[in-house]
């Protein structure tokens, strides 16, 4: 038994992409699907009503293309949106929180947890709530860090006015002695190393994108939706809804594969 | 003869609130609508194609408030989309990016001048088409700051990080000698200050909020628009696409008048 459709993934943006390169490892047999919403990013800051209704026109969108599952490979989406498209649909989702949530809730030693990531994911609350729907006791400690992205856009990844930025929003989570860090953006990844060093060695950082394409790749064999073994890998396709040449740029910093080319669309339509 | 129909102001968020501000100043008894696209900021990375779309339907909302005229108030959406949008609408248009660049060549001494803004006002090249077009001798020198709006979103705005960041960004405007700087994004005059001094007291600041202001109160003039003298300032409005708490309390810090209430639109449903 196997299903041949691709498997949708969808970000505010670019980020998304290190959920894709980990999907890619993880299921290199699978066709992807991506789209980065390139014109209405970011969407750390915008509320939650707004990022539903952007979520479910990417969902019709991703439909188009008959998809069998979607990774919503950005924090703030699944945050917010998450619960609400899983009820309306009938094809299975994966987000990056519940899966990110797991993997602390299992690193900890201590049981003293921090997350950071953009306001939105911040103020939903939601790695809190899925970390204490796995233990109550544990203590989870929230950080927004809004200026993160733009300077991981800028291409300041290891730069001292990074370091300067990271060491005042990591300073308020050092002094609550956690022992495990959640990188609750899809851009925190690529500043990895100077959040590490911020954070010292007592401190294991989570990276959800890992652990999001391994719940994927169960669900897959769960539920029999997995495609069969290709002799070359799969062509990807990737969309925007705006035609940044940025989005190409990073996509080849950020992937090894080839994408010569980028559909752009008009997203407001679905 | 009077015209008491109200005036729109546009932008991509609260930017453009350093422009209202300054016409509130210029034309008192003028009652104003103004509209942040907040579900949708920034512009400034984004394609002139989307800019366009955008603000198409910015217009249409406002005229369903019945206005005279339209201030686009965001230099990303002035320079990309003005003039297609001006030959389409038979209400007149001002945007920032012609008021700044006319008083900037009316500045210069050395014929040298720079611009700071965002990618998209920068690669559009209008500032250097405007001042070209009315003395083909001087010279532009243009450079994309893109850390600014999200460092003034911060409110990092007396601030050594901020400090560094404009050091870098300025620092390749400081080697070619101009003796005047256009600040070409609404965020800017509000790092003004550090700005300034990075640049030393021989580079004159060009500000194109105070210069539209001005040249708004012209043509309400000569197009007998103005509306009658009040005993009361107008009530104006405000209206953003995303519920965002943060336009509020970015307003009441930019603007002294009451805003008790913001009202939110589907923008894309115009």
């Amino acid at each position: 038994m196997s299903d041949e459709r691709p498997i949708g993934v969808f970000d505010s943006g670019v980020g998304g992409l290190t959920v894709f390169r980990e999907v890619m490892r993880r299921v290199p047999d699978e066709k992807l699907i991506y789209f980065g919403d390139t014109a209405r990013l970011p969407y750390g800051t915008k509320s939650r009503e707004t990022i539903i209704g952007f979520a479910r026109q990417i969902v019709r969108f991703l439909k188009t293309k008959d998809v069998k599952a979607i990774v919503v490979a950005c924090n703030t989406a699944s945050a917010y949106a998450l619960d609400v498209i899983e009820a309306e649909e009938d094809i299975p989702f994966i987000g990056v929180v519940k899966p990110g949530a797991k993997v602390a809730a299992a690193t900890t030693k201590n049981g003293r947890i921090g997350v950071i990531a953009t306001s939105g994911t911040i103020s939903s609350g939601m790695y809190g709530n899925y970390i204490h729907s796995i233990d109550p006791d544990l203590k989870v400690f929230g950080k927004e860090c809004p200026l993160f992205v733009p300077l991981v856009e800028e291409g300041w990844l290891h730069d001292s006015v990074t370091r300067e930025v990271a060491s005042r929003y990591l300073n308020e989570l050092k002094g609550e002695f956690i022992d495990t860090l959640i990188l609750g953006c899809t851009h925190y990844p690529l500043i990895r190393r100077l959040i590490a060093e911020e954070m010292g060695e007592d401190v294991k950082l989570v990276n959800p994108a890992y652990e999001t394409s391994m719940a994927l790749r169960e669900l897959l064999a769960e539920r029999g939706l997995e495609a069969s073994p290709r002799e070359k890998p799969p062509k990807h396709e990737f969309y925007v809804s705006d035609a940044a040449e940025r989005f190409l740029t990073f996509a080849k910093a950020v992937l090894s594969c080839d994408i010569s080319s980028t559909g752009v669309v008009d997203i407001e339509r679905y």
